[in-house]
C-alpha cells in the first residue's frame, strides 16, 4: 500500500497500442471513400456485440484493445468525404494533435496557476476572433456549445439592464422579451425555459423568402410587445441558420435595436467562420454593431467537438460581474500574481475544459489565410452542388422517400446526409458540403447515391 | 479546386510526430517525480516565450511540433506525483485512451444515427452508476461538468413542481427556495442566479463542527422560509463538500424532505466515487432516497476533464419533457429506427461532447473492484498524512504565510498545492492525495517541502 497503483510504462504501451488502432481504423480507413461511412447495427445486436456491461473485474490489455478497436468500427465515420449528415464532418491533424495534447494535459481554465499557458492562449485566441467582428477590445470566454453561448448571452443582457436579477432573480423584474426569427436555433428557445424566461418570452419576427429576418417586422413586433407590458430585452439574430444557412441583415436591425435600446446578439454559432473569408464577409455587414456573438469552431472550422466562442463588446467587466461567486477556495486576492489572469470566475461553469488549444494549433499552422481558403471552398462547394443538381432531374421528387432513402443509404453504410421536413414542401436532403477533404468527386458521389437508392420508389 | 484542402497522410504523419512528444513530455516526464510540476514564468515572458499571435500565414511542421513541446513544458502538469492542488490529479491511461479515440471519432451524442456506440454505452454507463445509487431504474445524463448537473436538478425540480415555467417563466411562480449549506459548492449559488432564482433564493443551512448539514436546522428553515412567503422547493445536499470534504447526513435529510415534499438533490460531484467502496459507502447513506445526484468521474476517479453524470430517479421522461425543443432537423419522428435512443432533446445543449467512453473503458480495464480499490487508497493516503503530520510541529503556524509558501513552491516548481482561508482560522493548505500514483514517499516530500519552504519566514 505504500507504492503506486498505476504502472505507468504499462499504462504508456497500452496508449500507444491504442493510438496504432486509432490511426489505422479512425483516421485512415475512416477517411477513405472505398471504406463505409457506418456500419449499421440494430441497437439490438450492436449491444450484444458490444458486450457493454459493466462488471466487478478488469479486463486483459488484448481484450481492452479489442474495444477500442469495435468501438471505432461501429461508429460513424464523420471525417470520411461522404458523410454529409452534419455541420461537423470532416478532420483537421493540427486540431487532432491539440486535442490530444488537451486531454494529456487534463488541466482546467480556471486559474493562471493551473492553466498558465491556456488562460493566455484563450485570451489570444478570443482577441483574433473579436478582431476579425470587428471590435478592437472587448471580452469572451468559451462554452461547451453554441447553445451556451447564446443562453449566456440572454443571461448578460438582463443582468446589463437589471443588475439585481443576480440577487434577486426574475421575480423583481418586469416580463422580458426575447426577439427571434423562427429559424433560429432551438438553443433559444432552450435558454428561454432554461433560464427562468419561459418560451412564451420568445417573440418570432417574420422572414422574407431567404428565410432572413425582417427588420420592419422586427420593430411592429418590439412595438407590440411593448403595448402588452412587455420589456424588450434582446435581439437574436442568426448568421448562418441551421437548416436554411439563411443570414438576417444584421445592420437593418442593429437600427432597430438602436432606436429600441435593445442588446443585439448574434448567434453566428454555423455562419461565423464567412469572416475569414474578404470575399463573403459582406453577409455578416453590421455584426460589428452587436453587443455579443456566439461562433463554434467546432463547426466549419473543423476544430473538433466543442469548440463554442462567446465574443463580447463590453469593456466594463460585465461577464464577470455577472457570473462570480468570488469563491475563496479557487479565487483568492492575496496571490502573487495578478489575478485578473484567473478567468474561471467568468464562467457559470466550475471546471472548463481547454477548448482554445486546437483552434490554436490549426490556426498557426495554416494561417488566417488558410482558413479563408477553407471557407471560400465550402461555397465554391455549394455552388458546383447546385449546378450538378440542377442537370439532373427528379430531385425535387426526393422529398417524400426521404426516410426511405435514408434507411438504406445507412443500412449500406455508403453515405450519410440528413432529411429534414420544410413547412408545406415536405421532406428535403441537408447536405453539409464544407468540409475541406470533400471534392468534386464526392458531391457528385452524393447526387448518384440519392439517385441509385431513390430507384424504384 | 476540384481536390480535397487537406491530405491525410501528411496530417497522419503529424500527428505521429506529436503523439510522440506528448507521451515523452507529458507522460513521461511529466509524472517522474524528479521532474518539475511546473516551470513557472510570469505571464508577460510566457506570453513572449509562446509567440501565441495568429497570423495571416501558417507555419512549418517542425515549427508547429515545437510548439507541441512548448505547449507542454509550461502548462502544469496535473499527473505529477507532487501535484496535490486540485481534485483532478492523476492519469488513467485507459481514461485517455478513450478519450484520444474520443476525439478521432468526434461525434455528437444527439442520435443514435450518429453516434450509435456512444448512445448505447452511455445508457449503460448511467445505469452502472445509477445501481451504486441504489436505483435499480431511472434516468441521466452526461453535463459539462457537476455545475450544469447541478443546475438540472433545480431546473428539473422546479418544472416537476410547476410545468408552465418551461413556457410562461418564473413571473408565473409563487417565489421558490432552495435549500444547502455553507460548505455546498459554489454552483448552487451560480445556478440559482443563471437559471434567475437569484442568490436570494438560496437559503443557507447550518452545519456540525464537522462540516455537515444539521437536519433540526433545515426544518426550522424550511418553516422559517414558508412563514416568509416561499414556496420550498429543493434541498442540494453535499456528499464530500469542496474544501472540508464534508458528507452530508443523508438519510435524516431525506426525512425532512419528506416532510415537506421538497426535491432531495445530491451533489456528490466530489465524493460520490465512494459508493464502490464497501468500506466507506456508509458515508453516502440514504443517497437512494434522493431524487437526483451529480458525480463526476472527472474527480477522484480520474476519468479526465470533462465527465459528470447527473443520475435521476425519475421514470417518466421528466428530463426530456423539461428540456425537449423537438427540433426537426434532428429529432424527426419519421426515422426507421426506435426514436427513443435519440436522447440529444434530453439536454439543455445541443452538441454534446461523448464523456462516456473513458470512464467506460476505463472501468472495462480494472473493474468495479479495481475502482473500489483506488478509493479505499484514497482513505488510506489521508489517514496517513494525518498521521505523520500530527508528528511533525508548526505545521498549524503555516496559515499566516501560506501565499508565501506556495509562491515559493510555484517558482521552483517543485510541487504544487492549494490553500484557503477557513473561516477565522487564516489560510490552510488544502492537499488532495486521492490518485493512485501517489504513494507513501510523495506524502512525506509534501510534509518535507512544507517545512522546508516555511523555513525562515
Ligand atoms: C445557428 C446555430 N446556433 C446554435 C447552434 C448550437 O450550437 P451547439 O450545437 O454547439 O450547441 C447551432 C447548431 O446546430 C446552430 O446551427
Ligand atoms: C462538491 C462539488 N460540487 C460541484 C463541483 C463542480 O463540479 P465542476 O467543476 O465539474 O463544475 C465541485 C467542484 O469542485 C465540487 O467540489
Amino acid at each position: 500500500l505504500a507504492d503506486p497503483l498505476i504502472d505507468h510504462a504499462e499504462g504508456q504501451l497500452f496508449l500507444n497500442e491504442a493510438f496504432k488502432i486509432i490511426v489505422e481504423e479512425v483516421l485512415r480507413k475512416g477517411t477513405d471513400a472505398e471504406e463505409k461511412v457506418c456500419e449499421w447495427r440494430e441497437p439490438e445486436s450492436l449491444a450484444l456485440l458490444l458486450d457493454l456491461q459493466l462488471r466487478d473485474t478488469g479486463e486483459s490489455q488484448d481484450r481492452l484493445l479489442q474495444r477500442v478497436r469495435d468501438v471505432a468500427k461501429y461508429s460513424i465515420k464523420t471525417s470520411h468525404p461522404h458523410f454529409f449528415n452534419q455541420q461537423f464532418g470532416g478532420v483537421d491533424y493540427h486540431s487532432l494533435a491539440g486535442r490530444f495534447l488537451t486531454e494529456a494535459l487534463n488541466t482546467n481554465l480556471f486559474t493562471y496557476e493551473v492553466a498558465p499557458v491556456f488562460v493566455l492562449m484563450e485570451t489570444e485566441v478570443l482577441k483574433a476572433l473579436r478582431q476579425l467582428v470587428g471590435w478592437t477590445d472587448g471580452d469572451g470566454i468559451f462554452c461547451p456549445g453554441g447553445s451556451t453561448s447564446n443562453m449566456y448571452a440572454m443571461n448578460l443582457a438582463r443582468y446589463k439592464l437589471f443588475p439585481e436579477v443576480k440577487t434577486k432573480g426574475l421575480w423583481a423584474l418586469p416580463r422580458l422579451a426575447i426577439f427571434s426569427s423562427p429559424g433560429s436555433h432551438y438553443s433559444v428557445q432552450k435558454g428561454a425555459s432554461y433560464l427562468g424566461f419561459g418560451t412564451d418570452s420568445v417573440i418570432l419576427v417574420k422572414v422574407d423568402d431567404g428565410g432572413r429576418m425582417i427588420p420592419e417586422d422586427l420593430d411592429a413586433k418590439i412595438e407590440l410587445a411593448k403595448s402588452q407590458g412587455f420589456v424588450p430585452l434582446l435581439v437574436s439574430c442568426t448568421s448562418g441558420t441551421t437548416v436554411l444557412g439563411s443570414f438576417d441583415p444584421l445592420d437593418c436591425i442593429a437600427d432597430v435595436c438602436d432606436k429600441h435600446q435593445l442588446w443585439m446578439h448574434v448567434d453566428a454559432a454555423w455562419g461565423g467562420s464567412v469572416l475569414f473569408s474578404k470575399q463573403h464577409r459582406h453577409l455578416m455587414k453590421g455584426v460589428e454593431r452587436a453587443k455579443s456573438v456566439s461562433w463554434n469552431p467546432h463547426k466549419m472550422l473543423l476544430a473538433g467537438l466543442q469548440c463554442s466562442a462567446f465574443l463580447l463588446q463590453d469593456t466594463t467587466n460585465l461577464l464577470k460581474r455577472c457570473n462570480c461567486a468570488n469563491a475563496s477556495y479557487l479565487f483568492q486576492q492575496d496571490k502573487f500574481y495578478d489575478v485578473n489572469l484567473d478567468i474561471g470566475d467568468k464562467s457559470v461553469q466550475c471546471s472548463r475544459k481547454v477548448d482554445c488549444l486546437k483552434l490554436w494549433l490549426m490556426w498557426k499552422a495554416v494561417g488566417s489565410t488558410g482558413l479563408e481558403h477553407r471557407v471560400d471552398k465550402a461555397f465554391l462547394h455549394v455552388r458546383y452542388l447546385l449546378e450538378q443538381m440542377k442537370k439532373r432531374d427528379g430531385f425535387q421528387l426526393v422529398s417524400t422517400v426521404a426516410p426511405v432513402i435514408k434507411e438504406r443509404m445507412m443500412k449500406e453504410g455508403t453515405m450519410m446526409v440528413g432529411y429534414q421536413p420544410l413547412g408545406d414542401l415536405g421532406n428535403f436532403f441537408r447536405v453539409t458540403v464544407f468540409s475541406p477533404h470533400i471534392c468534386h468527386k464526392d458531391m457528385d458521389f452524393f447526387l448518384d447515391e440519392i439517385e441509385r437508392l431513390g430507384k424504384c420508389l
